[in-house]
């Protein structure tokens, strides 16, 4: 393809975003079809000769549109938010243009120290502590995801724990992970890929009100184990559980990481973002603490996924523990030892430019712009959430002090499966669900800059007439 | 950003896109400034207020493109490739447009059925054995690397040689990984990642004429560690490898695996797109032995960083080894059991929708495309063979059945090194380096489709003038 052909082509497909995104509203926010039902649409195997962009954007809009949930629809209100945003898309589009694998500094200058700038751009918009800026032994690094920086910082945990040792000798299994009972199941998953198994995961109780976790069980679990010769290596705190958000206090939890001496990571996915509005940064006390801090501009950033930002206080230490390095890979920048190689700060080898689309969203909208999207976030669900409270049949299940609304029809689970089904079935707005103490709850998630009063509003009015349907008489 | 604006900046970005790559041969192939150049012109915090996307575009081209290496340049012949092309540019567009997150089956079925579907088609373009099909037991998924994509097969492995019992009790310091010591550093990696450590890997001499590694020592290895009461737990083969493309001879190390119950992964990065071409096949023979392969599309076949695609022979094992299933992630078509969830195929939780950018690829080029494109670059890698073997000062280091060549400047390591160093000075192509057996050997490696007959006589040219002057007189 030419550089003219792609021209062209290009114009049509950014004309197909924009008719996608202007249509979205109209569009069911999930798809209505059964398993199978777009593969069976599809040839079964590649073409023999090329084909015109013209009958891929053609079979795009008929096969592959209606089979998607939209993730970016305003009445998707599920999981947490996956936004973009037209700036990161752009962004995203000179990455995929420029073609760069900036896996070392030397295959992709630009990349790397652009990527170090965006780092502490975002760590001064949140006003992170000064441990995680490049300027200092710290710095920051963006991830496909929290679940690839939970993994890395346990890595790191591991190396740490082993004195040094554990890049040559591997895991030991007196090796533990802390977290609470409401992190997320990707802790889970990076402590078994750290080959500690399920096993090597202690899950500590949370306070039953705020859902947070016990600073007192944690020291109590660390202490018991250290009695019984288990090595604490590793405590993941949350800052917005993926449940109900609830914020674990790290001013106790990092005093009893601080003295045994256990590396401390904390999770702040979905609400870190929150923190660029200074009257929102209340989950960040003690976070000076921390040895690793992460969350996902993807999530409720404006920012395209994949994109999480991952910041660790030694960098040192991160690059010791996975730096290998082939004759291939030798280059006289490395080893002047004046640059950053990323690919020694993550599990892959090669890497995107995806600092472009942070870049594009950070200068778009301006930390302004970005406080005005959280603030609207938070004062929507704050408003369904008013809702809620004023209908009898229903209750609050947890705080919510972002933008996810955690409630339930009062009594028994099945209404409220039932509520879920036929509300969704509605294919107007899309909610999922969680349990929080056992009971089968409702979460309703605002994020996207589409949602309007009037989406939420709509939302409220769909839940409380299919609440009629879904109480038993 | 509203669709209109986005419309009109899109525009903008593909034309700055498409004048990029017009103007790419005029450019430098590397960028000539020192470190911290880049950092130095961003400004040191994120703007207040938002700024228009002109202001960014004018800065990408004054601060940014200078500081690149540019993979796509015509004269960009190091590493290995990591071309792209425009269908993967606007595949990658339609992707970013969406904005879908398909970790679930659920959160977007046309994400997920696409991306079952290119698997199979290219499974088919490959001619890879009936084991990998979506159609059976196994299947194929989308990593962002081959470094993941080796990581998640150490997984599976490791899991099936504790019987099914890793996931909750973690590894054991008795497993051993086998590969041969020219295989990719990404192994290292993951086994250090899976927690067996650097001493959990065996590197398994190789012949000294073809570089493949031997599969009377890798039985030798084997066989010593069980008597010592090691466990061998995986063998990772290579096709195609990083020094000089050297194939693993699988015919006779899958039945070594087979014998012992040795778990076999083949790792074809760079070479597995040269099987689209019947005549390039020679290194799939035995991959039916395989209990896991993967190659980079974004290497060699014209697809945008990042795609690797990865196979498994047994896909319930995969999933069996990393699912972990929270409340919050439970829908009816998982507990169906009708549907693929990818997210348990892979270690980040979340997933972008990167089949859209093989579609494109694979339709536009169609199988007949994508064999020219494999077949000009490696005549034009034999055309360049051709002319270090005309000259006596030189030697060719190893076969070159792809599209690498590795010479050398006959005699000692200096001259090579400040040929390279001259060499890449002019600005005008691109080389990396290696060492074969110990000596320092040069790499050019021909991928980009910009990339003719005069882009390989004229870095011939570079190159063999440069040897004049660095040939001690
Ligand atoms: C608290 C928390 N941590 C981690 C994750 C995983 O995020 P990712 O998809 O970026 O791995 C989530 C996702 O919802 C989350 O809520
Ligand atoms: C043989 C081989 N395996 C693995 C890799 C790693 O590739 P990736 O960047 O996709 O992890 C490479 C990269 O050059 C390679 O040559």
């Amino acid at each position: 393809m030419t550089p003219e052909e792609f021209r062209q082509a290009g114009y049509a497909v950014v004309d197909w975003i924009a008719d996608y995104w202007a249509t979205l509203p109209q569009r069911p926010v999930t798809s209505q079809d059964p398993p199978g039902a777009v593969a069976a649409e599809l040839p079964s195997g590649p073409p023999t000769q090329g084909e015109p962009v013209e009958a891929i954007l053609t079979d795009l809009g008929k096969l592959v549109a209606p089979g998607l949930t939209h993730w970016q629809h305003p009445g998707f209100f599920g999981y947490f938010p996956a936004n973009t945003s037209g700036p990161s898309v752009l962004g995203d589009l000179v990455s995929a243009g420029l073609g760069v694998q900036g896996m070392l500094w030397a295959t992709g200058p630009a990349c790397t120290e652009l990527e170090t700038v965006m780092l502490d751009w975002l760590a001064e918009a949140l006003d992170l502590p000064a441990r995680f800026r490049s300027t200092g032994r710290g710095g920051g690094v963006i991830q496909d995801s929290a679940s690839s920086a939970t993994l890395v910082a346990t890595l790191v945990a591991l190396h740490r724990a082993a004195g040094g040792r554990w890049r040559e000798v591997g895991v030991d299994r007196r090796y533990r992970v802390y977290t609470s009972t409401e992190a997320h199941s990707s802790i889970e998953k990076a402590a078994r890929i750290a080959g500690l198994g399920t096993d090597g995961v202690r899950l500590i109780e949370v306070d039953p009100a705020t859902r947070a976790m016990s600073p007192t069980a944690l020291r109590a679990a660390i202490e018991a184990d250290r009695a019984a010769g288990v090595v604490p290596a590793l405590v993941v705190a949350t800052v917005g559980t993926t449940s109900t958000t609830a914020v674990d206090p790290l001013p106790q939890i990092g005093p009893v990481c601080a003295e045994y001496g256990v590396f401390l990571h904390v999770d702040a996915a979905y609400a870190g973002a929150a923190a660029v509005c200074p009257e929102l940064r209340f989950g960040h006390a003690g976070l000076e603490y921390a040895d690793s801090y992460c969350f996902d501009p993807h999530k409720w950033l404006l920012t395209g996924f994949d994109c999480d930002a991952f910041w660790v206080a030694d960098a040192g230490e991160l690059v010791e523990a996975l730096t290998v390095l082939p004759e291939y890979l030798r280059n006289a920048a490395t080893e002047s030892g004046a640059v950053v190689d990323y690919r020694d700060w993550q599990v892959p080898l090669g890497r995107r430019f995806r600092a472009l689309k942070l870049w594009f969203v950070l200068r778009w909208y301006g930390i302004e712009g970005l406080r005005e999207h959280i603030r609207r976030g938070v004062a929507l669900a704050a408003r369904f959430a008013d809702r809620v409270r004023a209908d009898d049949r229903f209750e609050l299940v947890a705080p919510h002090p972002y933008a996810l609304v955690c409630f339930r029809l009062r009594g028994p689970d099945g209404p409220n499966e039932e509520l879920l089904a036929r509300v969704n079935a509605t294919g107007r707005v899309f909610l999922t669900h969680t349990r929080v103490a056992g009971r089968h709850t409702l979460r309703l998630a605002v994020g996207s800059p589409q949602s309007t009063e009037t989406h939420v509003d709509e939302a409220w009015a769909i839940i409380s007439e299919a609440a009629a349907d879904a109480i038993p008489a």
